[in-house]
């Protein structure tokens, strides 16, 4: 992956705070394993994200284009022949992590969209789901992100529903229980994508310019949602609330206005008035 | 079930805002079914409850002690002797109602709590769960509203797994194909709750002191959780999750501290600094 040189400075010097971004340039993984400094409950959870670090995280509490949303179903299209993914099979399986406040799998991949190609960083596991559709919401959601050379992120989501256990998704919920804790790491069973490429080209997608779910809540993030779920048994759904707990954004305001601020605003006004 | 005047006079007065305590005499159950005046995305979400209505709802954003809550697992004790539910066979079923934001029922009951004796007002659903236990949310949760003479309000909640149908939760959920929409009613199948006042006796209790999850917010709310959860096949899950989609407000502190209040007092002090 071709990374720009202030960029990569930037990297290396920022500490590995998100798993949204974790990875990318924005926030490169850490040697041994990071503890991300932000949770989901409490002071440490989506409320006060910006409380914890006002400079980093403004976004967070400023931000007008965040993620996640509760999509409309009706805004589903068509995957165009232009967008497509493609992620070689690991035939010796691929690094899954603990990160604690998710689990995240590096492997190599592209996202060709529009001309515009961009290189898979990592995947990573939601429950329940951040976004919704049409209010619904789903057990799990799991993120592809993805980098392009200038930079910009692009985010392949998921929704993950109960029923048959997806075979993908399988392999990599079998290395959970060898990373109880935080900063473990294994080796998956060998990954096949074959199935999820044809299962995001043929199912249609929500697309929408959003943010990272996670601090520091950067923006200018296309977002890809396919609009048929993936499915998981109830045996890995089991698995990953028992590791994860709940790491899930409560959807925000898809009109342009930033609800916490919008908050503060109300708040603020009725301590004048 | 024995009404203080005034009160009774107020709950005749007040509209039908909310599920959390509908029924009681905070707010007494409408003729025909009620819409709730709120939501849980964008404008309408939890973060946005108070500007609703920031006389009924000031606690939403200015509570300290606000429910739900990540509860500690350490803190589950015996259930005493003198804290038990009694709740009599609905031997013809009870009424179940599609409130928009929930599904409630109705049936009679008792909550003896350290001699203090509570009626049953009813029993509802919330998806994915509203309390946490060590971080890790269940798939759904329910709760039974109980209420006393003084006009106290205790809720005895049941966190939801996936596994086995409950018996008790199979006949309530057989229902929900008839009741489609918001105000739609229908009559449960025969109720049996001896199952469940066992549960809750033998598997002991998370107590502490909170607030309806639901708009007004009002506080005073004794909470009693079930150590042990209750279980739901897959099919119930979907069948709610389907239904209400989506109605878990986000845990609050349990430090006494707002969260919401303390996000803005953050943002106050950006914008002054």
């Amino acid at each position: 992956m071709f990374l720009q040189p202030t960029l990569l400075l930037l990297s290396l010097l920022a500490p590995a705070l998100g798993h949204e971004h974790y990875g990318t340039t924005l926030y490169p993984r850490a040697e041994g394993g990071a503890s991300p400094k932000f949770g989901y409950h409490g002071l440490e959870g989506p409320l006060n994200w910006y409380s914890l670090d006002k400079e980093a995280n403004e976004l967070c509490a400023k931000g007008t284009h965040q993620s996640p949303i509760n999509v409309a179903g009706a805004s589903c299209a068509a995957t165009p022949s232009s967008l497509s993914i493609k992620i070689p099979a690991a035939l010796h399986g691929a690094e899954l992590e603990n990160l604690g406040t998710t689990v995240d799998v590096t492997t190599n991949g592209t996202l060709v969209n529009g001309g515009k190609t961009s290189e898979l960083v990592q995947f990573h596991f939601h429950t329940p789901s951040e976004h919704a559709v049409d209010g619904k919401y789903y057990p799990m959601e799991v993120h592809f992100v993805f980098q392009a050379a200038d930079a910009s992120i692009s985010v392949v989501g998921f929704l993950i529903e109960l029923g048959p256990l997806d075979a993908l998704l399988g392999a990599v919920l079998a290395g959970l229980p060898y990373i109880p804790s935080t900063g473990n790491v294994t080796h998956t069973k060998p990954l096949d994508f074959t199935a999820l490429e044809k299962h995001f080209a043929s199912s249609g997608t929500y697309q929408y310019a959003g943010s990272l779910t996670t601090p520091p809540c950067s923006e200018g993030v296309s977002w890809i949602l396919s609009c048929k779920p993936l499915s998981v048994d109830v045996a890995g759904y089991e698995a990953i609330t028992d590791l994860i707990k709940f790491n899930a954004r409560y959807t925000q305001n898809n009109e342009g206005v930033n609800l916490l601020e919008h908050s503060a605003i109300e708040q603020v006004l009725a301590r004048i008035n």
